[in-house]
């Protein structure tokens, strides 16, 4: 998640409207400043010494980046990955990181569950735990409403080389455009919860449900990947908000705009037996896949697949170009009859 | 505030159920690592390269740390202030912070407001703000409750000079006990505001209702202060929950007892015509403060003196001494009877 930015995620009522507040609020918070390096990007950037650190802040609140009652180990591991993505993105190592926790109660199989899926995580990525806040949430009101909302607020701290750093401003005319992963599963996943598909009319199987909900709720933060990309990507984001809309924040941060391939967007090979329209709203749209989009170099191309793993694929998907605004091309050659605008809006609703 | 401790403020519900709820809570956070300087201080020490950081993070929420519709202005500049007091407690320069902000919604003059009291005070740190995150509250519930808590959470770094840094836990047998500034307007303020006293009845001048609230609302974190004790202090806290409460934190971490001359406890002249119970109340328990209790070598006493400035004096208030507990004696010698114990469960209720 960019700083500063605003998020979205289950149950948000973010829309285009929604999206305009956020633009009035960060304008109230965008200062020039000394230390005003990485912004925009997915962490700020600081010196110390001769090294340089990457930090992110993300705020996850119950009823609207997940649903009251989530299992509390995927929910510690969340709060945790979504910060780790950011690192990610930033080709950071994980160092350690600071938990401010607003509880409506002092449940012990809760905190224990919490507490182990967030440990679980940072111990695969040797990040410590320094410290943090612990407070109540408010009393439960006249209206009936209860205790709330969980609030989680973990800040993040890794360290980068900063002079293999790219940040998202850094994409050229001619750079390959890649993608880590596979994309569209946690959007499903997500609809699913709330009740928005029918899984039976689509004739989703059950083992592709669980599938989808697992990537909504245990996203994997590519922060190897991140590191490996240092010195070779020219730009870097990972996606939080949905392809379309995460690459525009590349692409505007560059000045550049861009052509996409549908046919080559990775997705799983079931995801695309479904109807055109629920593919394009879930690959193209979708968010909270955490895989990292990033641009290289044509002529590191060979370097980059290199980087694939049996776990972990990398798939080339379009290209930078220097006419502005973004281009989706059909396997056919044909384009796209959608905007990046139309996508964004999409992705805020219903 | 300590790393991982409990926060109370307006309108909570903490008491001594509450209390063990937390140490439950933070029992399950209180793991061993490899980064764990400052543990149970008031900030994370982290070292990068040749520098130490020290990192806090406090959330505040609404109807917990502050009442529902408080002034914007003023919650900017505490939500900031009750950070670098963190700093401060540890000897640190702040350098920068992160701002997450869950808000109901995006209002034009609240935003206004809220970022002028935070920059004002910012800038009178040179502390920059590098990022964060801004997320909408959950939609308002069915029962009718409105959209929120507001909630904010800031993480500030500083650097310290870890030669000198103190901590909690360096409190020996013969230090003196020193405050700065004045106690008990804070706790007055919040009690005020919650309308639990009434200050025609007791007497209390409008100047000096005032006074009470902008000691409420407005905290001065004593950053220049915390620094110049660096090399000098044998440990420090910041007034957050109470100067008994406080100190016990000092006294638990050092394996010390101490002896109080309430005599010797600053407040202000008005606060001495109070009756004795109310004094007792918002001088001892009173929480808020954001003075420095910190302590000192009995032969640094002159350069701990010269360290006063007209306009924050620092006192002696005190001796540690090598009896566990805390013992309070009155300006004619004998021990006030009251312990610990019954401060930290008073300063929680009502």
């Amino acid at each position: 998640v960019a700083t500063g930015a605003p998020e979205r995620g289950p149950g948000t009522e973010a829309g285009v409207a929604a999206l305009d507040e956020f633009s009035l609020i960060a304008r109230y918070f965008d200062r020039p400043g000394a230390e005003r390096q990485g912004v925009g990007d997915d962490c700020a950037l600081i010196d110390v010494g001769g090294t340089t650190l990457a930090l992110t802040s993300d705020m996850l609140v119950e009823g609207v980046h997940f649903l009251p009652g989530a299992d509390p180990r995927l929910l510690g591991h969340k709060a945790l990955a979504v910060n780790l993505s950011d690192l990610a993105a930033a080709g950071a190592r994980p160092r350690c990181f600071l938990l401010a926790l607003a509880l409506p109660r002092a449940d012990e199989s809760w905190l224990a569950a919490f507490s182990r899926g967030l440990f679980a995580l940072a111990a695969e990525h040797d990040c410590t735990l320094i410290g943090g806040d612990t407070t109540r949430t408010p009393p439960a009101q006249a209206g009936g409403a209860q205790r709330g909302p969980l609030t989680i607020c973990i800040t993040a701290i890794g360290e980068v080389a900063v002079a293999t750093y790219c940040g998202r401003a850094g994409a050229r005319p001619g750079d390959d455009i890649w993608v880590s992963g596979c994309l569209g599963e946690a959007a499903l996943g997500l609809a699913m919860r709330r009740g928005e598909i029918d899984c039976d009319a689509m004739e989703i199987a059950p083992s592709h449900r669980d599938a989808c909900l697992l990537r909504m709720d245990r996203p994997t933060p590519r922060v190897a990947l991140g590191r490996a990309l240092a010195g070779c990507a020219t730009a870097c984001i990972d996606v939080s908000d949905g392809l379309v809309g995460d690459l525009g924040h590349i692409l505007a941060r560059s000045g550049v705009g861009a052509e996409l391939r549908w046919a080559d967007i990775p997705r799983p090979g079931w995801i695309q037996n479904l109807d055109i329209a629920t593919q394009h709203r879930t690959v193209l749209a979708g968010g909270d896949d955490y895989e990292l989009l990033f641009c290289a170099r044509a002529a590191d191309r060979t370097r980059v697949a290199a980087l694939a793993a049996p776990e972990l694929a990398v798939s080339r998907i379009g290209t930078i170009e220097s006419a502005p605004g973004l281009r989706l091309r059909n396997g056919d050659g044909t384009l796209l009859k959608t905007t990046l605008q139309a996508y964004d809006h999409f992705a805020s609703g219903p």
